[in-house]
């Protein structure tokens, strides 16, 4: 019988999820809306419905060992969602326990970025990997921050907040209430302010002038760049330049083997990989130059966000053997 | 029979060592020079002769459970002391190795400030946390990282470099051979080139004006502080908010319960955790704010290097029952 683990990534927008077994095969997939749910209820029994229907549908035979959820603002310790900008269910949302009603199997929740680095972990590049980062460059800036082979949650569950470090403490304001903070920079969202930063201060010439700010997207700008465009190389240059600079403070802190990219800026490829790298070194305390490699996630074009939520449930729940254990010390 | 562990604290001036039982007493303790060997052999030979001689003076009966080392440049994986820049011995060397000759017994090896850190868990203000940071305000900046109770070391064992991070990437030189580091800043040596930098840019009056640059130091600058001198003050508070500003960005990333400060910077004592605390709220990120003290080590007043050191013993080698677990996962 496979050994399985059901996925779910809660989105803004949309909420995915699947079955994947421990090699990182889909048995079913699916997807459905979370922003017409405003209510929490309503959204637990649509998805409930969903995937026993899905599960009923395949036509093997397989266990589930548990079920692994991403969510923003996500809480490790509690299963609870907390707070969330851009969900429906305002305050503190005690999901694990709601959906422990629908679903008698063992349940764990964090954020989505560090699913996305316990998937990157299971199934992609950093399976031989104790130390590492990785950052999720969407709307906003997310991390994940893996020692030991482990996740730092933190003493409240919420750790990995890079995207609320400070770059300039008067610069750009943040949904958080913050100004100055790396995603207002480092991010889809950052990279547009950068570009209209930057028709402002220069006389570039591109087709971007032709955009206003509500229909000019990161996407856009990415393939502009990716075309040669002077403007929009120039904007991830100065994005790469901000990102090269905190990932070298990350890295003083808990020296990583490695830094993965992903998200939607990522898809930029060498353009912000090359550039990141190049200014990341520069800015990079000397014991470490040379030691540490930015590169983009391997999972960039699967269905990372639900590989990385069921990846959750054989790094938290089940340890089985396939998770390394962390390093020993040097004990004579 | 009592328990004890030796904890060795090598300095670029002196090295501190002592034979402490778990309950942080200290059976007996002593100091050599370190500078005038300038070949370790030489070093190890003297030191050895000395905890021989002194262990040979106690008169009651205990068991000697491993040794405990805190080094400048201390790598943990591999028990090396890596091209410190005030100690004499170049290079790698590998101080594990070749002090096993001397002492048949467990050995484990680190940074002075992560061994600081261990020291305040098990003998300090930390010894109900799992998740915490300890910076020393020394001639430098060092930092300890725990998380799930136990130590960052990253993927090379020289994790917890905070002194490293970048605050102002064309700013003061420091001895890495970058420039900007916050150790230039938040430090001994960094407040009193802050005090330089004001008597250039104001003209607040203060007797600390009478004092060469090679007179003037960090212990005078925090008597006048404390006497109530504006000059020093304002140093205070500049260096305070470079230190809040850079623990904000840190506190974002490990979300630690405390942040202990250590060092002789510390002894300024409300002049400088207040400040801080004050700024650190500030540029902390909004969902961890009031939720994290910055508060002065329980050890400031005692052998706290070596302490720290034997701490290792217990928390790296023994690891018995006295060192909490990790939280678990909200697994249901």
């Amino acid at each position: 019988m496979r050994e399985t683990a059901i996925g779910i990534d809660i989105g803004g927008t949309f909420t995915k999820y699947g079955l994947v077994d421990i090699d990182g095969n889909m048995l079913m997939e699916g997807s459905m809306p979370t922003y017409s749910h405003r209510d929490i209820r309503s959204f637990l029994d649509a998805l409930s419905k969903e995937i026993y229907a899905q599960l009923d549908a395949i036509d093997t035979s397989f266990e589930i060992k548990g079920i692994g959820i991403g969510a923003p603002n996500g809480n490790y310790y509690k299963g609870t969602i907390e707070h969330a900008p851009n969900l429906h269910w305002k305050g503190i949302v005690p999901f694990v326990d709601l959906f422990q009603e629908y679903f008698d199997l063992p349940m764990v929740l964090t954020n989505d970025a560090n699913a996305a680095a316990i998937g990157e972990k299971v199934f992609g590049g950093a399976k031989d990997m104790n130390d590492f980062i990785l950052v999720t460059l969407g709307t906003g800036l997310g991390s994940g921050f893996v020692t030991r082979g482990k996740l730092i949650y933190g003493h409240d569950g919420l750790a990995g907040e890079l995207g609320h470090a400070n770059v300039y403490p008067d610069g750009r304001q943040c949904n958080c209430g913050k100004r100055g903070c790396l995603e207002t920079y480092a991010s889809a969202s950052g990279i547009k302010r950068t570009v209209f930063k930057l028709m402002a201060t220069n006389n570039i010439e591109s087709p971007l002038r032709t955009y206003t700010y509500e229909t000019l997207s990161a996407k856009k700008i990415t393939e502009m760049a990716l075309g040669g465009d002077p403007l929009a190389l120039e904007a991830y240059d100065y994005t790469s330049n901000i990102l090269g600079l905190k990932l070298a403070d990350a890295a003083a802190i808990t020296s990583p083997e490695a830094i993965f990219l992903f998200g939607g800026l990522a898809k930029a490829g060498d353009i912000i990989v090359d550039a990141t790298a190049k200014k990341f070194e520069e800015y990079l305390y000397p014991g470490l130059k040379g030691k540490i490699d930015i590169r983009l996630s391997e999972l960039m074009d699967k269905n990372a966000a639900v590989l990385g939520a069921s990846a959750l449930v054989w790094s938290e729940i089940v340890q089985d053997e396939s998770i390394k254990i962390p390093q020993q010390a040097r004990v004579v």
